[in-house]
């Protein structure tokens, strides 16, 4: 096995520039942009157009966001780059491209760094992003950050922007990279199809670019992308917008695989499942389902409150407030 | 003590968005550029005009960068940000804005981060940039990385574009940050002058970002930042623009500082020691002679030759070639 070290920095650096070099990474298809320099100076330079610019940047650190056991290298490259493309894709925005740092420590196998950058590069070609460079560094333990730029040709979607009366909507159902995690973390049979398809939703979630971008043309103008899960992560827009919201859980759609396994938590797991990204968005009622019905995928699954700023309430299928407790989502004792 | 973990994610984040908005940093002065949304959205967002977008990062690791008992965590802070500043400064480019992802152990000082801050902060004033955002991880170990864009009206400053005949210069002394690390590990007296200057230069290195911008505007082309050395980094340069270099060790400008320590090795010292920012640049005889006068510091060190391409050769006043052994810098053994 070689290691990290055998191979040294500049071998590396070289190796990975070579991967990248043959992966032919297509230019975005966004106007004015084209790529100057990429790997190999001080700096990445690209010529670009007037318009916004998006800027995010996410980290995987083994052993806190993933373990070789239930994510291998190239999910964990997959999924870096998913997570930030998911908060591009929560902007409205296209992608650009990415600067990539990993940290290394020196007796990691090269492999591992070889198949990461393949999950990387397969995230980069499907949604056509550039990797322009980055910085190695030796570390006791191993993390990747990855810092993507995009654009967008208008004034972006934002968390802060929900309105009272505005419906809630998902982009997609839910639930199903928690579910994914349990069943790797189960030791369970993973032969069945729907086993297959809760493992792949953990593993190569999908970042909603294209969604997002036509959410934003299409004139929607509040979103975010649900990788916490749906009930912090609409909490979260709830206070940036200084607005309440009431989720209705029988609307929820929850992942097709997930309520397969009948294990009785499948809401649970939708409503607080995190690490996966379907968009969640607010804006006029006609706009919203309108949104539903042309993007085919998703649902209307709540709505804007004046009342309880801050505060999001989970209701039953005849408006009776539910509340989690260690048994999942239940009626409020009396 | 209060530590990262009793204050958590949030109380951090918050804590964080208000120092940064304490500091109330400039607008970059460039045209076209605005920023729209900056900490707490999904994503950062600015307007930008047309032109050539430069971006970088860069890490630093406590144990393998920075050892805290050397280099104090607001100094860490400033170092990182100088670190980015001056591969922007290497390309010519204006400093737009900063996203930080911090890799905490959860046992860290909140004081640790406070003052780490402040530092990237101060950089931030000094060099007008924005801190727009950025990414919070648990991690068994610290880390830093900050991915820095700037802007630039033209081509950038590449470390390709060296041609046989160019002079080669410097924008200023070298040896000065290995001098005080030195200094700092040998547990020395610090009370002098010279010993506080050389600290100071390793602590707060300068990186020369209005420099690059000059060399650029005037229509130099080729340049990059002395960050691991000067004969290493013209090594770097001589491989990318295909070409070989002569280096006058007599025209080398050592840091005042560390030529009052007389130690015998100060000329190893300002060849070979790194993580300093000065700026290493080729161009026309004429061009590069003008430019060090017009900079009012720095020297021509030396010319670009078409034989020995990636090659470096060290010579003394009378043309002898010079070979780094364990005693420093010497003549070549016949």
């Amino acid at each position: 096995m070689t290691t990290v070290r055998e191979m040294g920095e500049i071998g590396l650096i070289d190796q990975l520039a070579r991967m990248v070099a043959e992966a032919r990474l297509q230019s975005p298809d966004v106007p004015g942009f084209r790529l100057r320099l990429g790997i190999g100076d001080d700096a990445a330079a690209w010529d670009i157009g007037a318009g916004v610019m998006v800027s995010t940047t996410d980290t995987m650190v083994e052993g806190v966001h993933f373990i070789p056991a239930t994510t291998p290298w190239s999910d964990a490259g997959w999924k870096v780059m998913a997570a930030n493309l998911s908060d591009l894709a929560a902007m409205g925005a296209a992608p650009l491209c990415a600067m990539v740092t990993l940290g290394l420590p020196s007796q990691l196998a090269l492999s591992a760094v070889e198949e990461l950058y393949e999950g990387m590069l397969e995230a980069c070609t499907r949604y056509r992003l550039l990797l322009v460079g980055g910085d190695i560094v030796d570390t006791p333990h191993f993390f990747v950050t990855v810092a993507l730029s995009g654009a967008c040709a208008e004034v972006p979607l934002t968390r802060a922007s929900a309105r009272p009366g505005d419906a809630l909507a998902v982009t997609g159902p839910l639930g199903g990279s928690a579910g994914g995690l349990r069943l790797l973390e189960s030791g369970a049979e993973l032969g069945s199809e729907w086993a297959q398809a809760l493992m792949r939703a953990h593993r190569r979630p999908t970042p909603r670019v294209e969604e997002g971008q036509r959410l934003l043309h299409a004139g929607v103008r509040c979103a975010m992308d649900v990788s916490d899960g749906l009930v912090t992560d609409l909490t979260k827009m709830c206070r940036a917008s200084g607005v309440g919201a009431r989720l209705d859980a029988v609307r929820v759609p929850v992942d097709p695989a997930l309520a397969r396994t009948a294990s009785g938590d499948a809401l649970q797991l939708a409503l607080n499942g995190g690490e996966e990204y379907e968009l969640l968005f607010a804006g006029t009622s006609a706009l919203i389902e309108r949104m539903v019905t042309e993007l085919g995928r998703g649902a209307v699954v709540g709505e804007v409150t004046a009342s309880n700023p801050g505060r999001v309430s989970v209701v039953d299928g005849e408006g009776q407030e539910l509340s989690l407790s260690a048994g999942g989502w239940e009626h409020l004792r009396r």
